[in-house]
């Protein structure tokens, strides 16, 4: 098997899979439980936040929350946005990516049907949501921007500066999901002035049931799972200490890995480019000659529907992805940077890891030319 | 270590940690990528799904779905029935007992700064919120009824048929808490005619990060977690394996112990009340003399601060509670049901798992009597 869907999730750390089971098997008390065996894991808990501020980049007075997944941190910051700033003081526009991610464009839909103003921004030809086209959208009533920072289908990576810039001017709050740059891509936290930063675990190694939410200092907002006094009242529910360990060591492991993403895996993503476009014609490499996210190929084979291709593909053991699950449909988010429609259902996306091996592409190059080959015969002989 | 703090969490069970580690090492792959890797887990999470709906007594027609948590699943019917219901209908009266856990409290109070009226229900003597008491404060604009169904400090059942009678007689939903239930009580399905039912995992020997929410036939909610398509759309966000898997083998479980939960365990919980109350003199055992959970004692020891008493006994290895977390202060709890305030607050609680044995007991009989005896000769010395 050759797994090039990364993006989706990622192998979990073998390190961070064994620091879960002391959790499992010993210190399992609640961490909520006053008594000894509930205060065992305190220690563990403070090292894994540690991690998870290194990896995020936040100062001591931010605050950043353990969640259960991606999806729920886009969803607080949605639902808190609502409750804490449209409804008291009206300011009921939400705006995200034509490109986003399901999470953000299903709990702004969720909105609209509240009675609030949900906008996706155009992207343009090389799928930015560009300070422009985000500035033709926004209006004194806006009161979030969410957007994917870089796109786990494309590799596509917002200008989040000029975004930043954008909405500190106009005072509206901006919220990034930073699931598949973290570990990826340097930034400067200072110059990303994100008030809300949301990252989904699976993409960097960790175990599912993993995510987290940081929140700028001076920042308040509501709880989205209310319950208790957990995670400084941010999120009830009783803290899980085995998830929250290994999200903590994976989150060092992806910033440790990070030099490695952007050489190795970067030259990797390349080989697969080269060596796929050197062997079949009419074929396009998209954002190929931009700044992009190190470990993703989007490559468009015309003639050839994708969900064949996917579906050949994993018959022949190589894993690649044409979105769905919490992604839109890769054909989709081409189309809004302008791909025709035919090229974009011809689409699909490879997501590499820190583990991708070079052998490992070219044997996926060798089985993807011959799908491709395969399929197009196929399809020309239907034709004729 | 004497553990008697099973309802805040009881120790994972082996089988169900077992159950979890392919889905750490071989079989990660999200259940929501389309090919073979992603689809390797179907088998298992059907599986896991089959035990859920037996624990619930669920039928074929009716929605379970995988959370993160029991409070996650509380606040997705408190806010999807604001958002279904309230909002369109205008039904926007939300009703909980007033000894009822953290998560249902405060995500109504959540609504209630969205312009919603929340109602807490007083509760008689026994604890007992009755159809009568219920029936005192609802109205036509009655939307939802959210109930523990039993209290994981004091024991206590909840009369949930004649409630759910009430409930369905009216028009009201129905949302009940069966953390404390599940595996340690028997009930047909068919008589508690809840609406929604919902349970958090570590209760039952499942691990962290583990819950679940049923949903009746016919009823429409819309999901709390927007942000895909993933279990029938009602949870975004990519499904925990290992978690729901764990959780599937701790229901599995849960059903198989109950016969011993409510003969054995039971009479555990009777020594350990029949033996304290031997040996120490104005002490109280609360709601003994009615039908209560067999696994839950709730004991008063007049002029004995609780705090003291849960740290004394703590350091000579009992694990007890006196609330907080996603519980109230038990102090709280009982004066609720007409316990006088002093006592209220020099009274602890014991919970006990199947695994509790008869030797740990009569040891942590030793040791309670001993911290009584011993903060009440400390309290003397303090007043004269």
């Amino acid at each position: 098997m050759i797994y090039l869907d990364n993006s989706m999730a990622a192998r979990p750390s073998e390190r961070a899979v064994s620091a879960m089971m002391p959790f499992f098997t010993d210190h399992w008390a609640s961490p909520s439980s006053p008594h000894v065996m509930g205060q065992q894991t305190s220690g563990a808990i403070k090292d894994a936040y540690k991690s998870l501020y290194g990896l995020i980049g936040a100062n001591n007075e931010d605050a950043v929350i353990f969640t259960s997944c991606g999806a729920e941190s886009v969803n607080h910051v949605f639902h808190s946005v609502y409750t804490d700033i449209a409804l008291p003081r009206g300011k009921n526009h939400f705006i995200t990516g034509k490109t986003d991610e399901a999470p953000a464009l299903m709990a702004m839909h969720q909105l609209e049907e509240q009675g609030c103003i949900g906008k996706c921004v155009d992207v343009d030809g090389r799928g930015h949501v560009t300070a422009e086209l985000l500035g033709d959208v926004l209006s004194p009533r806006a009161a979030l921007v969410s957007l994917s920072w870089g796109d786990g289908l494309t590799g596509v990576v917002q200008p989040v500066e000029e975004i930043a810039a954008l909405c500190e001017d106009r005072g509206i709050l901006l919220h990034l999901d930073a699931t598949h740059v973290l570990g990826k891509l340097y930034f400067a936290p200072e110059e990303v002035k994100a008030d809300l930063i949301s990252f989904n675990g699976p993409q960097m190694h960790a175990p599912q049931g993993t995510g987290a939410l940081y929140i700028r200092h001076g920042l308040k907002i509501s709880p989205f799972i209310a319950g208790g006094m957990e995670q400084a009242g941010l999120r009830g529910g009783g803290v899980n200490v085995p998830g929250l360990t290994a999200l903590g060591i994976a989150a060092t492991e992806a910033l440790e890995a990070r030099d490695l993403m952007c050489t190795e895996t970067a030259r990797l993503r390349d080989r697969l480019e080269k060596s796929v476009a050197d062997r079949i014609e009419d074929m396009v490499v998209f954002y190929q000659n931009q700044h992009r996210l190190p470990h993703i190929s989007c490559m468009g084979f015309r003639g050839v529907a994708n969900e064949a291709l996917l579906y050949q593909l994993s018959r022949k053991g190589v894993m690649a992805s044409i979105g769905g699950g919490s992604f839109q449909q890769i054909g989709l988010v081409l189309m809004a940077s302008g791909v025709e429609e035919t090229l974009a259902h011809s689409s699909l996306s490879f997501s590499l890891s820190r583990e991708t091996t070079e052998s490992e592409i070219d044997k996926a190059v060798e089985i993807i030319v011959e799908a491709v080959k395969h399929l197009r015969k196929f399809s020309n002989a239907f034709i004729n």
